[in-house]
């Protein structure tokens, strides 16, 4: 028997076993072809059904409306991507907002006006950083001008632990998403956006393909850009050869397909938000319950299902308990090193098993340490 | 017994068994840790320490001068490399020169002209194309101008298979080289040269991350580029971090790692550059020896020990040469879709077993239709 433990990591995370072991099985001989899918011609017959399969079941996963949006595999992470979408989406003269409710939401915002600062106006139009992001913006807590190229925000915040429970109000303006964290874990309503993007790491497979979903009249719009853009950095060029336009990261896609396709199996976005939701009410009630030993950095309203955040009462009871965890077969439990405190990260393919490991250590822990 | 078959393949290609073996043995979990490298965190002590094996035995494969480098891993393939080194390296009223001895070169040109146009100056100073890219440049061909910001070239050809058995002369001028089909098949001296890069897919690992090696002194000099960078788009800020700016594409270095570590095994470049000589003889020599049946694409000082291109009498023996040799399993034979005819690629990974079987094939196959 395989030896494997609970890994509570914030991404690269926990995968589907399934998925694992179908990728090992595969491993040297992927179905039959006597050729490893490590191996296999991005232009060869085995991948291209791989890649069109997987983008298949991406669209299945995106549902109603998928069909007026690009779907895109790039590198490079998300973080790139905080360049990428002002690359293309800003033209001269236009202007974009953004919401910082967290440290990504800012880097994103920082690499907006870095490429914007001559052309265009990057705006930040609110955030959560006085109180050290704690919880996302509510409905009406700041305007959005109707003129705006996009408003950029990030539904899910790893470090703090905070997720929209819905996406922002912004009329007719597309909304652009960094949904890294939390893509997959619920349904998506497509109609409110023009762009949704997410590295793989975190709910959809390993490290190294960053999936964008973008609105196909998007990129006609955005022909005058700031700057002449390399062929790879351009959605366009991209969409334009299927995301083929060169040697694509072929083993981290075809992982994509097996997540895609085990989400479907487990009956899609529906019945996974409902596993993620019963997920993460476990793990809050366990630090409800504490009396107090532990404490919740995300306001009630704002509690993310897939990064719980938490505080103990002294900084070297925090390290006492990752330590102990660790021990007891529970790791990637340590807070981001910007905030400290503890963090569970419980994405989609996080199974419940593992939450009840942790609930029942943390009980155990605070009898002994409260 | 695993079903295993001969992969010519130009890229993603054969990688060693050896490396897929233990890969496949990993995959569930990664040396006793209980999570498989799929999942670990690019942050954790696991992945660190695969990490930093990988770049102590790339930089021993890179040999002496690696010190005066930086080594760093790079999403996007080599493609993203076209623009980003004219992105990185060229400054207002830079010039740079290219020399295209292929459809690659050409692309990397074309990028760099796309970014140059408006500040600097990217100058063709000397192509094959007027004679079907049938060989590369002999020394003293083209002149260097000595204030060239840096000379680019692609080290081996693979649509045309032709590679430069040396250097080109540049002088002062640093080389920048599109190595990604023949790296590590020989013997690098790293002194001509400002920065090599080469996607993994041919003769490093799996697609999905491209490995970029920047002399450090060209970095501090380049801070004045041609626009505001992103930051995973800026060599200097990726080198700060180490190639941990941001979620690496874990798994596909991981990858690099092994075949780096199986590449030393073998007894390093001089033995590798052996044996890759051996094998391109044994399969020259069956073009050369076929009496005019089989004709080598390539001049005979640039023919390529990596991807060796050759025509049949006519293109219906070449469609019955790949289907019949594909039948035997031997696969990816067919010549790129711009060239045609037959192309077998045979970097490092590919075993002397397969050069064997396809000669057999090759000889047989003349033998009943010549």
């Amino acid at each position: 028997m395989t030896h494997r433990i609970h890994n509570f990591g914030a991404g690269p995370a926990v995968l589907p076993l399934p998925v694992l072991e179908q990728a090992q099985r595969e491993l040297l001989d992927f179905q039959g072809t006597g050729v490893s899918m490590l191996e296999h011609s991005h232009r060869g017959p085995a991948y291209a059904a791989v890649h069109a399969q997987t983008l298949a079941d991406l669209r299945a996963l995106l549902g109603p409306g998928n069909e007026d949006f690009e779907v895109l595999f790039m590198g490079g992470g998300a973080r790139s991507q905080f360049a990428l979408v002002p690359m293309n989406l800003l033209y001269p003269g236009a202007s974009a907002g953004y919401v910082t409710t967290g440290r990504w939401a800012e880097m994103a915002l920082a690499e907006g006006r870095k490429l914007g600062e001559k052309l265009c106006q990057v705006k930040e139009l609110w955030s959560s950083a006085s109180q050290g992001h704690d919880r996302v913006p509510k409905a009406g807590e700041f305007a959005v001008e109707p003129d705006l190229a996009y408003l950029h925000y990030t539904s899910n915040n790893t470090v703090a632990g905070t997720q929209y429970p819905a996406p922002p109000e912004a009329g007719e303006v597309p909304l652009v998403c960094d949904m890294s964290s939390d893509i997959f874990s619920r349904p998506i309503n497509l109609k409110p956006y023009g762009l949704i993007y997410a590295g793989a790491q975190k709910n959809l497979g390993p490290a190294g393909v960053t999936l964008v979903v973008v609105r196909k009249d998007l990129l006609a719009r955005s022909h005058a850009k700031l700057m002449e853009l390399g062929d790879m950095f351009n959605y366009e060029k991209v969409a334009a050869k299927d995301s083929l336009l060169n040697t694509a990261p072929t083993f981290p896609i075809y992982m994509v397909g097996l997540v895609a396709r085990w989400l479907l199996d487990q009956g899609g976005l529906g019945a996974m938000a409902a596993r993620n939701a019963a997920k993460a009410a476990v793990l809050y009630g366990a630090i409800d319950g504490s009396e107090g030993f532990y404490r919740g950095h995300a306001q009630g309203d704002s509690r993310s299902r897939m990064n719980v955040t938490f505080r103990l009462p002294t900084e070297a009871l925090e390290a006492r308990f990752i330590e102990e965890a660790k021990n007891e077969g529970m790791i990637g439990l340590k807070g981001h090193r910007s905030v400290g405190g503890v963090r569970a990260s419980i994405y989609n393919a996080c199974p419940s098993e593992a939450i009840e490991a942790l609930v029942a250590f943390m009980k155990d822990f605070a009898r002994q340490n409260g």
